[in-house]
């Protein structure tokens, strides 16, 4: 298999989240062109999409919901349960630490750490709050694979190391700037500012927007 | 003009913040290899996706830093301002008013709305929490562009109808579910449990990632 375009991955994402939805009410089947309605997508691409990782579907049948589902998962590595570590625990730290959904898909976070000496010591939603110092005992002992990095843009390089150092293999980066990581490491940016320049450009230039084909 | 890759709006915010921080550098010139490098793409990426807009750079003398970041600041929508209201002031609302960097682009948070009597009449980072029945006067006296939504998943779609009716342009969406929306209205998911989801799947299967070409 040769690479999978990131795109095609966000997607898996979301027709995983409409499968869930149609789980939770009951619906059995499912089919291209409704994972392709519900996620403003074209059923050519929702088949295109799963072709990378096999044959789900029967041609002129659609999919089983529970089964594909599972299948898509699996795929996405969300069979197993995840251990994450937040650096940074100001307002978006606890507002992370306190996310109702985030224990749906076994994502245990299991460390919170700030080098303020008035957060080192305080309880954050079950956590007490370590410094950052600790970081390589903590993932070493509780087996944290993942790190999110909360802390302000100018801070967020040196969490990074900090992470990277102590061995986490993946981060969650909600700090507005890009951080240098081995190549091992993979990185997901999640920047609301992003999001919301794009969204200027859009109200700006409608007719830019690409069409749901 | 044909329509433009999302993926290619979301590079152009890259390259403004590489820009942003060169000038803040006090770095004059830049090149669309260096700019690659930063935004972890190829030059040749670079150059197609600026091409989009027009010609900004000179053959073999690269790029004015001041002058490119200008126009990206124009294209982008951000030489103006804008004005957006958030809808859900649990933790995560609370974190997103106090965001700092939030007025650097001249993001304007003129409203904060809660259905919870609890909140509303709170004081958060400057504002009154207001009903969400008062939306369409707020939003049309103080010409209110963009919402955010940042309740619970199960009440996004109620918070999208309210800021739709109410008369905004486009919604930054924290709720991790798809909303639904009149076509001309823009959204932008803003969905950390999405880049877990990918941050799963990259960790279990690194060689499948997309090389930086």
């Amino acid at each position: 298999m040769s690479t999978v375009p990131t795109a095609t991955i966000s997607r898996l994402v979301t027709y995983l989240r409409i499968l869930t939805q149609l789980e939770a009410q009951g619906i059995k089947k499912t089919s291209s062109e409704h994972l392709a309605d519900e996620a403003q997508v074209s059923a050519f691409q929702v088949r295109k999409d799963l072709a990378y990782f096999g044959r789900f579907g029967t041609r002129g049948a659609g999919y089983t919901v529970p089964t594909l589902r599972r299948e898509l998962r699996r795929i996405l590595g969300l069979t197993r349960s995840w251990s994450a570590a937040i650096v940074g625990m100001g307002r978006l730290g606890e507002a992370i630490a306190h996310y109702p959904n985030f224990g749906a898909y076994d994502f245990l976070l299991k460390g919170a750490f700030d080098i303020d000496p008035h957060k080192v010591g305080r309880e954050v939603a079950g956590l007490t709050v370590q410094h950052v110092d600790e970081l390589p005992r903590v993932v070493r002992e509780k087996g944290i694979d993942i790190g999110f990095i909360t802390v302000p843009h100018e801070a967020a390089q040196d969490a990074a190391d900090a992470l990277v150092r102590a061995g986490v293999k993946g981060i969650l980066n909600f700090a507005p700037t890009v951080i240098d990581v081995p190549k091992e490491i993979h990185v997901e940016p999640v920047d609301f500012l992003a999001g919301l320049k794009r969204l200027s450009f859009y109200i700006l230039n409608p007719q830019l927007r690409e069409e749901v084909a």
